[in-house]
């Protein structure tokens, strides 16, 4: 299994699969899943779903086909104990894994989909699970989906919310020389500035979880020649919410932090996803897998699935600290640990 | 005189002269120069000096032939009282005045020299007085220099430096849900800008002149996407500084702002002048003139003179409020008034 493990990962690395071009490896995971005797497959668009058994308990495994764009690492390749290739953690590893669970026998009762999706990396507007998941409203109705995105195999719950908000302060421009004359839009930004760079990391403990609620400035324009007092300045906060606020909640949080007279524009804004330990399903889950459980700190389609009322966590093969960096890889035993996992928990779902 | 001096204006408005292309403008001041029965009249490069008399006292009347780039403003024309187009105020109409001053019989002894020059409005290293002065040896014994630039009839003494620091800040990048393995360039700025920020102006007084030194951060720029915390933030820091202070000076009260692991680059310096009241002819000219005297708050060719040596004071017909802008005129009134004066002064100036 762990060779079979291997060259699923290696085949799905070396098909490129760069957001917005996934037909080829939607394509090839079809085929493959055409292969398994009793699945459902169906397409939709780029996303490929199967299906095995029905009813419930109903466990969904989700993945992304895409990746982020090549940043001329390796070639894709075996090295020792590794596949080495753009992908291989984030996260063609976990389709390998979803690949060869459909194969398995392990299912005994209730229902098992497999949901192969594209445009994650890209703008949440390209991204394909949401439509995926609003056509398919029998999906909404499922225990657990397990997102196999990479986590080393730890289980990280739930996910925090992100928001990005476009602050322009404007001053009065006037010649360098004579500042009396205007009024400097990035001095102007000073309280702003001062109050978010002092804010403290807010620790958010939900059950087992921790998040770790930020907020930074990540991006600041302004002014527009040396020798002009700027009448402007443009700053990005970026927010990383804690499950316990809602997006409404977030975006009067940081309006909140601005100054009366800023433009404020929330330009992006994806919920966050409380842990669901709740759901037995994911309690069950939880417990066989055991060792550390940690609150995801970045953002995933956990929350898609939230929004829907599917509870939902992530735990996969690839590395997280790897993903979206040129010397990406991935440990040929974390595959078969992965497998072994989900292959004894779909042996146990139904008791 | 005044119907001459409008005509001359606005001849010499009509002829474009953006920094660089003074080619025209200077081949028509040659001529006008060469109509001037006793003047020595030479050409170097796109400069043109002309010489009436010998000896002391010596005084330079200076100007600059080009103009900053057309923004699009109102064709040349005379409207009522005023002259319209670019260039009019900054400083064709001191070019004119100049010209005038030049065929008139005013001078009864000492000497007088006519500077016209090139590239006053782009950057320092085209300007083409220092070279023209380094090469005229003898102009650096001059008593005193008028600029013409606009002061709408008042003196304007000495001038402030000025001096760009491009001052860089370094972080470490991280993914911005995760802040605790980076830090934030833009957080780190902070103290930077809140000192440049509650910096009290500083207002020197030199004579009858008064100095009000500024220091402003006119540029920033920093971060590298939303996602990520960034590594690096860059300012320009616009110093504008009294005479009482060296380049050098002001470049350390300039590195001592900046925190110890800043980058700081000094882009650009230019020095100040002090108001030089010790001078005699200087004294003179202020006596004559009376009225208001200032320091000149932003940079001119003062400067270049000062370095070397000269006496100089800003003195011209243009508006200053007008320069730079779209909208710039010159009222025909103010030409009569600075020719008069500058003819009375040569009258008496070597009595």
């Amino acid at each position: 299994m762990k060779t079979t493990l291997a060259e699923r990962t290696l085949e799905l690395v070396r098909i490129p699969s760069v957001t917005g071009n996934e037909g080829a490896i939607a394509d090839q995971v079809e085929r493959v899943l055409q292969e398994g005797p009793s699945l459902r497959v169906r397409r939709k668009g780029q996303c490929v779903l199967g299906d095995l058994g029905r009813g419930h308990p109903h466990l969904i495994l989700a993945g992304h086909l895409d990746t982020v764009p090549d940043q001329g690492g390796p070639s894709p390749a075996q090295q020792g104990d590794q596949i080495l290739g753009l992908g291989s953690s984030d996260m063609k590893s976990g389709l390998a894994v979803m690949l060869a669970v459909a194969q398995s026998h392990a299912l005994k009762s209730g229902r098992l989909t497999l949901v192969f999706y594209d445009g994650e990396e890209g703008p949440i507007s390209g991204n394909g699970l949401g439509p995926l998941l609003d056509s398919e409203p029998e999906l909404a109705q499922a225990d657990l989906a397990l997102l196999l995105e990479p986590t080393n195999n730890l289980i990280e719950l739930g996910c925090q919310g992100t928001m990005h908000a476009r602050v322009s302060i404007r001053g009065v421009a006037a010649h360098s020389a004579r500042p009396w004359m205007g009024r400097n839009a990035i001095h102007l930004a000073l309280p702003l500035l001062t109050r978010v760079a002092g804010l403290p990391l807010r620790e958010v403990r939900m059950g087992e979880a921790t998040y770790r609620e930020v907020l930074n400035v990540t991006l600041i324009e302004g002014g527009r020649s040396r020798n002009v007092l700027p009448d402007r300045v443009t700053l990005n906060l970026n927010f990383r919410f804690a499950p316990d606020r809602t997006v409404e909640n977030a975006e009067a949080y940081v309006r909140a932090l601005c100054p009366e007279t800023a433009e404020v524009e929330i330009v992006d804004a994806a919920p966050a996803a409380p842990p669901r330990l709740d759901a037995p399903l994911l309690q069950q889950f939880v417990k066989q897998v055991g060792g550390k459980v940690s609150g995801k700190q970045g953002w995933t389609d956990v929350a898609q699935f939230a929004a829907r009322g599917v509870p939902a966590l992530n735990f996969g093969p690839g590395l997280p600290e790897l993903a979206h960096r040129r010397d990406e890889r991935v440990p040929v035993d974390n595959l078969l640990t992965s497998y072994e996992v989900l292959e004894f928990f779909l042996e146990q779902m139904g008791k």
